[in-house]
């Protein structure tokens, strides 16, 4: 448990060098961290890059979406113990509404990951620029059994609807916040300190599987718009504006609506109705901590007993 | 481990503004939570949905698989503090014959799970609608190439004789209890706090990818009916009724009768023997408990001793 | 840490009924736990009958592989408290080796794992019954595309030679030991109380998917000859013995030779090695704990300089 | 917590044997933990074999994917309590870089690595000899249909021009380490004591799955050169370091390169701006941490203060 004090270790020539450069403003280092979590997260969009530029011979539908979940899970590891790590316009927007973050912090936030989103999408372009020459032959499309702008950001598929796809985004994101607001709720469920990051990978993978086909589930504005304008710029060009009827500005607004629809769902249905902090009706959880600490005064309350009778 | 000390936080506006609904009655949380929980657990469905509407390109066996034993995850995590997460009558019901849960509570979880089923499924077809109106260009049919009830609800394979599917169920719900049971006794395995509802979906997982081919191992009466009652009334028709000679029935009964069996058999084969709570011959974990214990005795007993000889 | 004190409660009348048949004999509850542990474990062979008879739509190797090691997982948990979950005559032979298994326990519970495989493979027999039937026409193969003995015992790949079979089995065994006993090696590497099953389980699966071609790494004598005589009772016959020039012995002894070499190397290379228990130079995790116990003593050192000051 | 002192027991005659071996150099321990743990790692190439010489039955990309990711979990797990578990000169490199490690230690660690994967590639060819043999007739070719040097070593896709190669490797390496030093710094996430192995090896399937089809993201020299060698030796010929136009030194450098950018990116971003240990704005873990010690200071005060009223 004390493992922090364990590893305290006097810092060496390299560290205090390091220290020359410390940012001491918290705001700073937490779009800091929110531009380096984004950034690598999106990363994962490699795993759409080599199955499509490799015509299906380096991967598959599932590892596309291992790729999504599991860079996302990184992303978290390297922004948590900073910002939180949101890395998701829609994450703090939910939680400044329940007054757990506040509003003034919500666009610096949100640009940071939007930036860090688009570096991210550069990045993966850089590296798989070969890949994606030899496959499109140079031609950067959005639509056709040649297009490559779905590594980067959602587009609808043929069979959706404008009201579908709204839904889809809503919905999905009401199910994504709901159960990341559950994980949140220590009063709710006693998930092991520094798991967070991990299981919030493993609903990005359950909801890759189960909610991917309709437009991808984009769920993050700024991980969807932050590539877009990079494949704007790179040389894809309007068409990723004005693909699938102007699509764009759906997975910007929905996943807002659909979150505060998740994050009140599960508010108004768990956790406004726990007990107060009382020892009677409480988690599982809790009630060890109050055993453990019963455990640990007894010997005492016995020793000071022992004394009171000398 | 005392998290919960470190999280408590004086309530704000919108968290005062919540309370305002707070329910008192544990048992109409409870309910609530049985209700959402299942209602999240259902989403895995959309898995099969976009496999069998994708035909094969987004998924395969595997993600439908994944993508039922991941949403139950999530299920149990939204309910696990409250209700315990049951999520499955027949889980509740093996409880009750133990003891460890009032029978009077078995019917009341049993409809909130079943509703929660019901509208689960409301809401992946909704998602869904567009995809399945494309695939099956409007026709709702339950059996044959373009059939989607199985997207929802569970009908036995072509080969499969009715007392092979009762056999299936059986077996299928015994080693599910058995192994849930064991997952429940603390004096049998330390599995870390909170882990429970994640190694519950790799069960899950395991039975998907090892007794999925017979009849989809339903297991589940709420989460078989409920989305067979919705499909019966979304336009498949008495079909999901009528299909697979009254199949219907089957994945009703049969896994009460397996999970009685199966919880029977580990409580007689492991939890009866036991040995009382005392010192010798007690699992590992138990040992390094007393052992903690006196540990954090010694310091004090020495320093008792040293005051006595005052 | 407590949790044991947190969840024990007075049995109630149905626990009360099941103590009336506790066994108080510490080694017959072991040779039950590892009955049933290889009888749960066993399950996992379904992912290789759902496969083969379902001729590829219903998974895929890696899902075949999925079954066998999360089904070892959950034989693993259901058997950890009693017996160890040993599961596997070369494990228990290695650990005779070291002196931390008393040699007179092998045979017991070679033998209760071997009924455990046994039955086991006779209920995946049954609930697959139709399928198998339905997939051979009742003809019962062990080799040629219709073969179905390989649901439950190993056989060799043909490109296999008799030696190339001993050798992957000396090896791969080797390979499976060495990494148990550095799961075993509490000075080695502090992985959480409870997660050993889970982590030899995803042993299981990376040795699946990098050994499994040459002849489906059997590694475990209870496990391949138990089914093996099932199916020579079944219906396969004689040929189960006789497939692949009688390689049914092969993984019967080379296992017992490449878990004793993964062993000793394991303790000649690591174990051997390790400082005594002295705090300098030692893992990272039992820093800690002395931090942790100094920071226990402490507080009351300076109580007890207190008081010697009186 | 204290486990520790639960699994202490005495030497019997197998272990006081193997004490007579005992190693008590320090740096002598470390280098033969380094070897074994890539020893065990390259394990994984089985992976890659049994696809390739399977024709894909046996296996798929995922599967492949898994063998290097799973592999190099168990090499960590087998080495962390003595060496750490580096396995990769990158990260020892890294960590000399940030004054964290001797770098007197980078050559004996790194030719260790080194050996270590030399012969754990020659074991996962004499296991696969058959299978090799079969499929290539027993012509060992590095490049072609029937190529099976890609089992052991990384060669660039076609498409991958030689600045596209080293651009790879540089961005994937630099993506590595930043996470690695992410998960070692314990002041940003409390990552569960000893799962860090498990997250490693979760962050080479990342790679795997997303930064694959390039050249196989080699990113470990000692894991590349070693099998590459003995490849060059087993029969594969000076064809192993001519392929890709000489590729064999780009995974040797790049790297490193790579290594050290990411290393200073997530210094420079993130570690550098922590804030001094004060118990003001820090991690969630931390605050716990000072609670418990409260609460385990708290009884004794009251207990001194009492008896300092004596």
């Amino acid at each position: 448990c004390l493992s922090f004090f364990a590893d305290d270790r006097k810092p060496d020539t390299m560290e205090r060098l390091l220290r020359r450069f410390r940012i001491r403003s918290q705001l700073a280092r937490e779009c800091v961290a929110e531009f380096l979590g984004l950034y690598i997260a999106v990363f994962g969009s490699g795993a759409a890059a080599q199955v499509i530029t490799s015509e299906g011979t380096h991967g598959s539908y599932l590892t596309i979406q291992l790729g999504s979940a599991l860079g996302a899970i990184f992303g978290m590891l390297v922004a948590q113990g900073v910002s939180g790590a949101h890395l998701n316009p829609v994450y703090s927007m939910s939680l400044c509404v329940l007054g757990r973050h506040p509003w003034t912090k919500l666009p610096l936030y949100s640009l940071s990951q939007l930036i860090g989103a688009f570096l991210g999408a550069g990045t993966v372009y850089l590296q798989y620029y070969d890949a994606i020459q030899a496959f499109t032959g140079g031609q950067l499309l959005v639509a056709g059994p040649n297009a490559t702008a779905g590594i980067f950001s959602s587009y609808p598929a043929e069979h959706l609807s404008f009201w579908g796809g709204l839904v889809d985004q809503v919905v999905a994101a009401a199910l994504f916040l709901l159960c990341c607001m559950a994980l949140e709720d220590k009063r709710n469920g006693p998930l092991p300190d520094g798991l967070q990051p991990i299981v919030v990978g493993v609903l990005i993978l359950t909801m890759g599987v189960s909610m991917g086909s309709n437009c991808g589930f984009p769920l993050n504005p700024a991980r969807d718009l932050g590539p877009r304008l990079f494949t704007f710029i790179a040389g894809w060009g309007p068409e990723v504006f004005k693909a699938g009827g102007g699509w764009w500005w759906v997975p910007l607004v929905a996943p807002f609506v659909g979150g505060l629809l998740g994050t009140l769902t599960y508010e108004l249905l768990i956790e406004a109705h726990h007990p107060n902090t009382s020892n009677e009706e409480q988690s599982p959880r809790r009630q060890q901590e109050v055993v453990e600490l019963e455990e640990m005064d007894n010997p005492l309350h016995n020793g000071l007993k022992t004394l009171n009778t000398i």
